[in-house]
């Protein structure tokens, strides 16, 4: 019997993430939802967990079993936390199956980095050398041929396209790199805890893990990866938490260094841009608005030339549960299977 | 040349509904959107009014030109307010045409109900006998061939979908009928006005038109249609606006005639809906939110039963722009064209 | 030495509605917050707790020792559980406290009715003689010399407030009364649970509870008594939750017994509530709007008249947290203390 | 006939800021509200525009008389637009008035600053050396008898206690301040424009006015004033918007000169704050929230060193309508007329 191809697993189906790749592949033409696995929800519908999905995706939970993902699926996407990611993606790769984690625990060059950020041990660091951070927007061949796709982290996506085309072009003061981000709460993940109520978030803003966010490293590898640099950049990154469900902007704050012409400035964003299905380069002097790519995979971005103080300002908004997570996925779910790059995320985002 | 089929023109394209069309219509394959008429906006792109649609919807938005729509347009969707419907949807038919309209000019049956409640002298009542009332639930044999669909009122689509197996069942007094029913805030428009901004409206709830709204004789003709009674019932209806952009819960409370058996009564919707593939009757004693049906076409319905004061309740939830505006229209033009009903329309709510 | 006048204590100081009161105390110049018992909490600041009242109200949270609450109060306000308060407050009573209870442990004149809706067997049942239900609206003159006042629900104040001057009027039919209502998320208390959580609450509305909720037959009690009936009457009742922190809205219908002069069914509210500080009845065909409410102990009530049913909508708004819970608490408080009843009381509601 | 003291007339008393001034002088015990002046409303009651306040602020808007506002108020508070405020100011002072402006045109040193962040010519520059920036933290002895205070803008108040003591203290490289702040959407005013709209805001996040915000100039001369500097300082200051009503919090990032001991920078707040009364320096590592000080004068202050970077991150969180605009103004009032300084200023933020 011929093996029938793009049948995709969701391992860890109960969060926010897999809720969102649950959505996005339900309308999905050329992927096909074959098993979802969640340890703790085993035996329930999908459906019971989320009855928005009554009628539409009606999965029975399954317990984890890797020879069965291997069964049914040619695909795994995992959203589950660090540290179980690392011990359950091996045994999916050893079957055969082409993964895509949504941890943190696949996406790190250097294991010490990723065992300072996380303070655990990895257990199988030979992965790393392996596995292939899923941007598109820079490792789009890589990609294409991955065994394991470490899908990048929210803000790391956005604070990545804010300022890749600068770093390449090799125009900015590396030390003086700023990210200001604020996120939705659904970032937290699905929290039942007061600090999560509505009653307590509502109509409020705060910063959170003011210093330390375990993003920032995996930003400043990328970053010095992109600049060409030997070693990781160092940077200042800030998070916030802002009263809505989804939606995520970095405004980046960098110095340009000396003699850099600004007016050929914007040119290094659309060229870098100029072909990418789902960043947008607002080039009207406008800046983005979350609402614009909410429950969609675009990104948009802005640049914002302050003369006075030789700095840039560069916006970047994104979903943080559709670019900066699961919509991702599929995109290089998409460039993994050999489908068109923008199967299934189409969509505009949602201003209403 | 062969005529290309199923080309869809959206008139009066800036509103909400229309917003809401142009995002099912992308994603659609069997429908294609290949015309936008704004005459407030001619000239702009829909993007330039709704940048989330850049890269996905960038259309010019085009006067109103009767002989440019016949020739551009298989089918009509006119979002006009009432009254401009009236004039407008004449010169489309006579175009050969199919249209479907979102206003409350064809709607009605009796033109002395319309002319009542929306103060407007009808300039084409012979329409009315023709048009065909867009609730698929109801009228779907009728819709499949129309040249003339009236997309109904949000309000009326909620109130009908909770009521009508029991209607049908002739088990409820029909003088008893109540319906508490709440929108989001999208129902009223694109609107500029401190009335509907962020700061008067979230955090607040209230009551509006609290009687005599306009969607009050729409739901009484069409439960008199259904009830088999020779004119419209006599209800009471209280519309409410609740802090949301988005979902439409309507509490119908109806007392039940002497005699009738309770136990029978949750039957009469599971043998309705049964092939319904867009109405979910609720059987394990939970109750709709608007978070299940958001962005979708999914009404949902619950029914309880109040032993005490021998009346129901019928909980029915909607997304106010999706099956109580334009997902139902897109139903409706599904059947219309002779496609699979839930093409394009087959994805879940928006929980998060 | 002469004891200290006005000093009170909450016990249960760290909900929500204990929240309230503290915010209240903290600005009324004839009560004095003298002690704050938290069970769970003790040897904890309030301000830790709540960091907003940091530099406000920074009292140590202390166990519950009936003698110090004594030594330390002359009133003590319980915002405990149901079930709870029985077993505490009489302890407190003992001890020669006035006490203002906010559970439904002492709100009802029938053991039976209570142990039905709340399923559990009152160990105190003697005292529902005494207490007496704290509406000063109605029993203003039994407040003023109360040793025990049970604080109304939030439902029930509000759906009392509604009806109270037709039900006096004998001009409804006392089994037609439907009450819709809706509330903040506070209503729910302090909970952490993913069902609360911002991302599952926002954007979204729902009824709970749908029937039997327990407020309906203390709605059921208090209408009786106001209708000079000899037993509660039975009515409907629907909870719903809006996605808002505060704000209570019922919307409540009744036949009117034929008959009936419609003209003077106004006159009954102006009369009843011509004195009331916090009642505002609106006479220029407005309807309430909870924003008008939040943070006050104002009751916004208007009558609606549809002759075409012979129906009245008599809608109400209040503050879930002020005239529902800690504002109503102290405005008895204010009155069993002989201090001016609206001592601490006289602001606005917040739009903004 | 003694003249009353301390009444208080608000110029412009239809927008938030005045709505705010209402609700606390309504609540001041030491001042006394005794006329409202709104050009464009004048014969309604304060009430019909804000109905919240029916029973609490029931005054008749006046016409702009100066000489009836001489009259009847021994302080004149001006929320008037720019351009407005300068034309009309110098007629009350002429009368012996005091005067609190709200708006831009007396807030700066130098008439240049202005006129070119406001694009006006200055028709009094000579009062602008009379004028007191009425922040109380550095001006509290010049407010005392000033005749004019010129109000903070909330982007500077917040601005500015988040850096002052570092300011001060000599530590900063003070050519490397970003200030990146988020305001609630009332600072925009009373807007009725699609972009306030519920619909188009709620749920989405942005930047705005990216570069050259008219408060940049504001807070750069206060920053130049404290540190000491011959001229105003140059910073970056990005505003944004977050879906909420109330609340602003600044994140400012500063480079250390090379050499500063980390240790001491904590005590640098401690002593600056020590007596301030509204301002709360969080010493236990944890980081401002809007909700703990809406509806309240505070500002919520927090200091993180970043050794990393040798950058610190500076947090402030302050109402953008309390200590941002009309509670800071009640604040110099007090000064002013001889009160305590939190008369009527003592309630906590509202979490809740």
């Amino acid at each position: 019997m011929v093996k029938q191809m793009n049948r995709v697993g969701i391992i860890g189906a109960t969060g926010y993430v897999a809720m969102e790749l649950v959505r996005i592949l339900a309308g999905h033409s050329g992927l096909k939802l074959s098993l979802l696995v969640s340890h703790s929800q085993a035996g329930s519908l999908f459906s019971d967990i989320y009855p928005a999905f009554s009628g539409v995706a009606d999965l029975v939970l399954e317990t984890l079993d890797p020879d069965q993902i291997a069964e049914q699926c040619d695909f795994a996407i995992t959203a589950l936390p660090h540290g179980v990611s690392s011990e359950i993606v091996p045994a999916l790769l050893d079957r055969g199956l082409r993964v895509i984690d949504h941890s943190g625990d696949f996406r790190y060059r250097d294991v010490s980095a990723y065992e300072q950020a996380y303070k655990l041990k990895h257990p199988r660091p030979d992965l790393l050398a392996e596995a292939v951070y899923g941007l598109p927007e820079i490792y789009r061949n890589s990609i294409r041929s991955a065994r394991l796709v470490a899908n990048p982290g929210c803000y790391p996506t956005c604070s990545i396209l804010a300022v890749m085309p600068l770093l390449k072009a090799g125009v900015l003061n590396l030390d003086s790199i700023i990210i200001d981000a604020v996120s939705g709460i659904s970032g937290a993940g699905r929290k039942g805890d007061t600090s999560w109520s509505y009653c307590e978030t509502a109509e409020g803003f705060k910063a959170y893990g003011v210093v330390g966010h375990r993003h920032t490293s995996e930003i400043e590898q990328e970053y010095g990866l992109i600049a060409g640099n030997p070693t990781p950049l160092t940077i200042s990154f800030t998070p916030h938490l802002a009263p809505m469900k989804r939606g995520m902007l970095a405004t980046v704050y960098a110095d340009l260094l000396p003699g850099v012409e600004t007016s050929s400035l914007s040119q290094y964003y659309e060229t870098a841009y100029a072909d990418e299905p789902f960043v947008r380069f607002l080039t009207d002097s406008t800046s983005p608005n979350t609402l614009n790519v909410t429950y969609s995979n675009f990104a948009d971005v802005s640049l914002h030339i302050d003369s006075r103080t030789n700095r840039v300002k560069i916006l970047c908004a994104i979903d943080n549960l559709g670019k900066g997570a699961a919509a991702q996925a599929v995109q290089s779910l998409n460039i993994m299977a050999g489908l068109p790059e923008t199967s299934g995320l189409k969509n505009a985002g949602c201003l209403i």
